[in-house]
Formats: structure tokens, C-alpha cells, sequence
């Protein structure tokens, strides 16, 4: 048995009756580029999966055209809508992209369902991660519906920023993020940088003025 | 055994073993009136809510003190956030109140619990209705970051009013069911008693053109 992710994910030390080992033991690691797409829309579910290390994002496409991050699986996640997918029936309603150097864990879909019905520690690791994920969307839904756009946009400019002065990224990308239109997310950057709390470049944009950004990202 | 509400679930005929009969015997049917509350914000989760008919509004409040409607739990459905909160633990994150008479079944957290553990058919009942909301919730994401707000609008006015020529609703209610502001909610409904498609008096809006409503409705 090659298990060595397993340590990767502390709760599944717990995993140590037969029918929940052996469905981490079906466990297949995989590696992803960024880029590579984890699943399509549409495509049925057919494997369990966890991220060890990286970063998949997943992202809705509108009928408009437009797009928005639902949200990402990173170190030692699940994905919340595979998880639905394999427990309910059903295709996937999104899709799924590594967007940084990805290894991942696939479980078959038939070992996942024998453990979640006979593995009470398997069964506890899934749904707890799950109920996680839900949290997040309702968090989401609550950010989209109640929260100005410009605080979102600086709590997310710092995010993808980490400690870099600068960030890679154009302005359909953040429209993305954010679930806004381009043209919507062009003009909130274009005031901020009046303000001095950026300078736009073509693909990039500067930090300037952090602590701004952060009493704007905390402005509501 | 009183398991009369069962026969209000297609879906829970199938349930014969031993373990899941258990559980549904163990539910108690309770008779909710208009402004009870189903759950609070806060609250641990001790039942398993299933409505057998009338409709119970999940609502979420932002910091700012706005709120939207998640989602409703009408005949036959289960609420997505009870489900999680038993699988996973932790509290409520938003509030249940029942808007019609509604007539629900209360399953105790372990008769649920050994039930899912033990039998197969209740678990497919149980994920299966889990992963039709959830595509809820995706969809209502969807909603809020894709569509605008007057075909929301629009469509919303006419799922209320239904077969009636007029809603009695108030701009904050309409607000909440769509997660804006009541002065952006003021505003559209203006616009559209300008163009002829409502009229608007106190506390009630009378749908003068269905057929412009539904054009609008489907106008992205």
C-alpha cells in the first residue's frame, strides 16, 4: 500500500477499520499542471477527490457567458461539489482547473461509497469537509449579495498578492473572481489608482498603499 | 408506528430495513404557523428536518444587517443546512422561519445518525436531496453574480403572486428575497410602474402586464 498522503491529511489518521483503509488505499495520486483541468462541466463524477498540496479552482460559467470562482481546493480539501456529485447522482455543474502545480488524491467511486457506508471515521472525515465547503458557499453568496464590490476587490487583490509588491493578473481574471463584469472591476481599479492605492500596467497591477487596501477590504 | 407523513416522500418507500424504519418511526410531525421559527442562528442542530407541506424560508443575515432568502423547504424537501450541520457538526448559520402553515417531521439527531450509518436506502434519500439544494445554492450564486437584478425581479413577482393579479409584499421583503437594498429594490419597481408593468400602492403591487413580466424575467 502506498499511502504516504495520507499524512497529509490529519483527520484521516483516524481511518484504521478495514473498509475505510482500503478505500484510502484505492487512492490514486496524481499530479496536475497548472492548467489542467481536474473534471468538466458535465462530465459524471467518478472519483473522490482531495487536494495534498496546491491549488484547483472551480469555477460557473453563466449562460451569459460570464464567469465566477465558486471555489478553490487547496492543502488537505476536498471538493464539495465532487463530494455532491458522487452522494447525490448527477453531473458536474462546473468546472475544474489546477491553477498552481497540483498533486491530488482520486478515491474510485466505488471505494468511496462502500467506505462511506461501512467506515464510521471515513464517513465522519467526509461530511465534516463537506459541511466545511458548504460554509464557505453560503459565506460566498453572502459576500456576493451583501458586500460592496470595492472592499471585495482590495480583500481580494491582497489575497492573490501574498507578500508580492506586485500581481500578475488582468481584469477579466478578477472579474472572475469576484463574479462582476470586466468593465465593472476596470472602473473600480481605475478609482482606486486615483487614490493611490495602485498603479495599473497592462497585466499588472501594483500594490501601493496596503494599509488602505486593508481598511477598504474591511470597510464593510 | 405512526408513519402516515412517510407516504408524503416517494422516495422513503423504499426505505424497508430495520435501521432506517427505525428512523423514520422515531419522527415526530409538528405543525409550524406562520412567523415560527424553525431553527435559530446559533442553535446546534438536534433534528432532522424534513417538510411535509407548506414552505419554511432559510434566511441569512449579513453584517450590515441585510438578509437574504437562501432557499424555501416546501413538500417533500429537507433543508440542506440542518443536513449539514448533523453531518458535520457546528452550529446554525442562518435562520428558518415557517412563512405558510407548514406541517414538517422532526427526526432526532442519533435516530438519524445510526440510520445513515446502517441503511443504504435512507443514506441514497438523504444525499440524494442534499445534492438537489446544493445545485440550489449554486444557482442562486449564479443568480446574484450573473443576472440582473430587473429580470430577477420580474421573475420573482411573478413566482409569488402566482394565479393572483396582485402580491402583497413589501420593497424590504422583495429586497430580502433577492439579496439587494430596498431603495435599489424602490428603484426597479418604479421603473417598471413607469413602463406599465406594475402598479404600486401600499404594502401591495398589482401585476398589470404578466406578459412584459415574463419577457423581462427571461431578458438574460
Amino acid at each position: 500500500m502506498n499511502e504516504d498522503w495520507v499524512a497529509h491529511f490529519p483527520a484521516l489518521q483516524e481511518v484504521t477499520d478495514t473498509a475505510g483503509r482500503e478505500a484510502l488505499a484505492a487512492g490514486r495520486e496524481v499530479v496536475l499542471k497548472p492548467g489542467d483541468i481536474a473534471f468538466r462541466l458535465g462530465d459524471a463524477c467518478s472519483h473522490y477527490l482531495l487536494v495534498i498540496e496546491g491549488s484547483v479552482k472551480v469555477r460557473e460559467l453563466g449562460t451569459s457567458g460570464r464567469e465566477i470562482i465558486l471555489y478553490r481546493v487547496q492543502d488537505g480539501e476536498s471538493c464539495v461539489l465532487t463530494t455532491a456529485c458522487l452522494m447525490a447522482g448527477g453531473r458536474y455543474s462546473a468546472e475544474a482547473i489546477a491553477e498552481r502545480p497540483t498533486r491530488a488524491v482520486l478515491i474510485p467511486a466505488a471505494a468511496f461509497q462502500h467506505a462511506l457506508g461501512h467506515s464510521e471515521p471515513f464517513r465522519r472525515f467526509v461530511f465534516h469537509d463537506y459541511g466545511q465547503r458548504l460554509s464557505e458557499l453560503l459565506e460566498l453568496i453572502e459576500d456576493i449579495a451583501f458586500r460592496r464590490l470595492d472592499a471585495r476587490l482590495a480583500e481580494r487583490l491582497l489575497e492573490l498578492a501574498g507578500e508580492a509588491p506586485e500581481l500578475h493578473i488582468t481584469h477579466q481574471e478578477l472579474a472572475t473572481e469576484l463574479g462582476s463584469a470586466r468593465e465593472v472591476i476596470s472602473r473600480q481599479l481605475k478609482d482606486m489608482q486615483r487614490r493611490g492605492l495602485v498603479r495599473l500596467e497592462r497585466g499588472v497591477i501594483h500594490l501601493l498603499d496596503r494599509e488602505a487596501l486593508e481598511h477598504l477590504a474591511e470597510s464593510d
